[in-house]
């Protein structure tokens, strides 16, 4: 297997276990024997947990020795909870490291020196991009920025509208779009709706599985405004917690969310706008159905901008079919 | 060359001709030599002119004999304003003929069994799906309906917004989109829009090459609406001809236009939302930019769908990106 193939792989890996590995980084590793055979797989496991390299070795074993390990991001070179990486890698005789993105952590990172000192092959960058844009992307902000990553995600008619005139929007978007948006709140920290969508919808705001029940791991659930929701609420029920944030600033609603990493806003229209307004959404995700509504009723109402030259612009990162729908994906321009 | 590529050659050649070779089809076809070498390549003549076979078959000349024609369209089998091409193929001593789609005209269709029954060996339907959504779509959907084939086509920011809060809208998309859309009107039989349009904007509705001078042919312009418009508006200068139609009702339009293939419907909103309802749009082609105007202004407004069970249902059947923008092509569900 050659190293792109295999680190394709290694990022399935971190894909799987994404959201469930904080404060650590959902990573994945593939070690190739010396034939370029996989030996072992693995990905990190939560807190405390060993790290995904560490997982791939011990299932590689002899194997592993003068053998490779191809690793979403480089390996980690301090103690924390678990020995630095590079100290297994070392100790089971890999001749060669491949990782795709530099650990951005400055107590983390030097992984590749102290690899390349001790006379092993070192390649960075392969697949940067994918894996910097896939189960890494959130994290990566957080190291770069100091604030959770916040995700605007939305469904609309082809024609922008989230709803029918009569407000009816169940199901806009297929099956596939919705079990798609089920797990990425499994691997969200925190899903953030206005007070209007729980009034209009009383939506419970749980990640689940096809059959409907609920994903092993809940997101926290925010409900942002200044009005107070009813206690019988269904956003209010056991499936998971819930944080009420009385405010209409969505720089309060980040702070509030600070230790978080993966942030998704799920709308509605006001607070959307809201979000956009303030600056602070750093990837828009949109499910759009091959349908057509009209009427009054869009993903977002007011974004700040009075003329097309004031347009907030940004960039397409990702266009995908997600069964009858399209899965489209904005950073900023 | 292999059969495919071949295919995809002569519908380039096709795709050149569009717009230019009414009644006739616009169709490709490249003449391959006994090696499987590209020995003459030709696209339909403006009417009167030879067809796409006849072209590639003189310039292949004596190379053609024991080779293969492989051609976008049947060869037609009936004595037009030019003898039938199936004449020509088998003249020429072809030995084989590959087509994509079969000619649903019964005047001119059975050029394949005729080849068949000549001892030619016949292959039909190489990337079919391609070239029937391809430069032969409006003509087949013509063939088959007996009506012209209706394109809506529009700009819109990725939350579904045709021009920003003030109306300002040039240019929602890029370069390469427009150049795009100006193709497109390049290869239409008329570009359709209404009375606001034509009051807001003031359009030329031309078809212009990238360095902003008229394009060689250019397609009827149509204003649609009650209202009349002021005789200085520039949609009635000497760049192309103009129909003005006294009405609001869009199947009064498309009878106007009856004799026409491909007519492209650019709105705005309110003339798009008529001739939605109507259920006279055939496909929908949509310039979604990477940019959030929010705002009143949509691309369309009322499709007379009054809750989400109503949804017009369209399906994808094409997504390109062009320049940074995204084009999405949709047809009926
Ligand atoms: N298709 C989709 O992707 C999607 C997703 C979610 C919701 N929806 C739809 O959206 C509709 C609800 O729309 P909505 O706009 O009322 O919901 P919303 O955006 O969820 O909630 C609006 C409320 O948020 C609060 N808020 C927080 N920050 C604000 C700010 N800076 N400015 C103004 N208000 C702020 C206000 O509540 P207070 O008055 O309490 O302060 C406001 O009334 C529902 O019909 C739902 O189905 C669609
Ligand atoms: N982004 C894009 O792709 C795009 C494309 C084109 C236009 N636009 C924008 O659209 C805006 C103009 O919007 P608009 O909606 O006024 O333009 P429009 O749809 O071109 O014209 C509307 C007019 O069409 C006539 N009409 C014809 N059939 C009708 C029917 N069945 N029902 C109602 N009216 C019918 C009416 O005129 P009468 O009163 O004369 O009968 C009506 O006022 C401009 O700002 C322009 O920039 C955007």
């Amino acid at each position: 297997m050659n190293v792109e193939a295999a680190m394709r792989s290694a990022a399935a890996q971190a894909d799987a276990v994404k959201g469930s590995t904080y404060p650590n980084p959902p990573v994945g590793a593939v070690i190739l024997d010396r034939d370029g055979a996989i030996a072992g797989v693995g990905a990190t496991q939560p807190a405390g947990g060993p790290h995904a390299e560490v997982i791939a070795l011990r299932r590689a074993g002899e194997r592993a020795r003068g053998g490779a390990a191809v690793v979403t991001l480089e390996p980690c070179n301090h103690h924390g909870r678990t020995p630095p990486c590079v100290d297994a890698l070392l100790q089971q005789g890999v001749s060669r490291v491949v990782y795709s993105v530099a650990d951005p952590n400055p107590v983390a990172s030097g992984g590749a020196e102290r690899l390349a000192e001790a006379g092993v092959e070192v390649e960075a960058g392969v697949l940067a991009d994918e894996v910097a844009g896939g189960a890494l992307r959130e994290w990566l902000h957080r190291q770069r920025t100091g604030r959770p990553h916040v995700t605007w995600k939305f469904a609309a008619s082809i024609d922008g509208r989230s709803a029918a005139a009569d407000g009816s929007s169940q199901w806009i978007t297929g099956e596939a779009a919705r079990a798609d948006v089920h797990r990425l709140r499994a691997a969200a920290d925190a899903i953030v709706v206005g007070t209007g969508t729980v009034f209009a919808d009383d939506p419970t705001l749980t990640a689940r599985l096809p059959d409907g029940s609920l994903a092993e791991r809940q997101p926290l659930r925010v409900v942002v405004g200044e009005r107070e929701i009813s206690s019988e609420a269904r956003v209010l029920n056991d499936d998971s917690r819930t944080m009420v944030i009385r405010t209409r600033d969505p720089h309060e609603v980040v702070r509030a969310l600070a230790d978080r990493t993966d942030v998704l806003l799920e709308g509605g229209p006001t607070l959307a706008g809201a979000f956009l307004r303030a600056g602070v959404v750093d990837r828009i995700l949109a499910y759009l159905a091959p349908i057509l509504l009209g009427g009054p009723v869009t993903a977002v109402d007011d974004v700040g901008v009075a003329n097309i030259v004031a347009a907030q612009r940004w960039r397409y990162d990702g266009v995908e079919r997600v069964g009858a729908d399209l899965r489209v994906s904005l950073v900023p321009g």
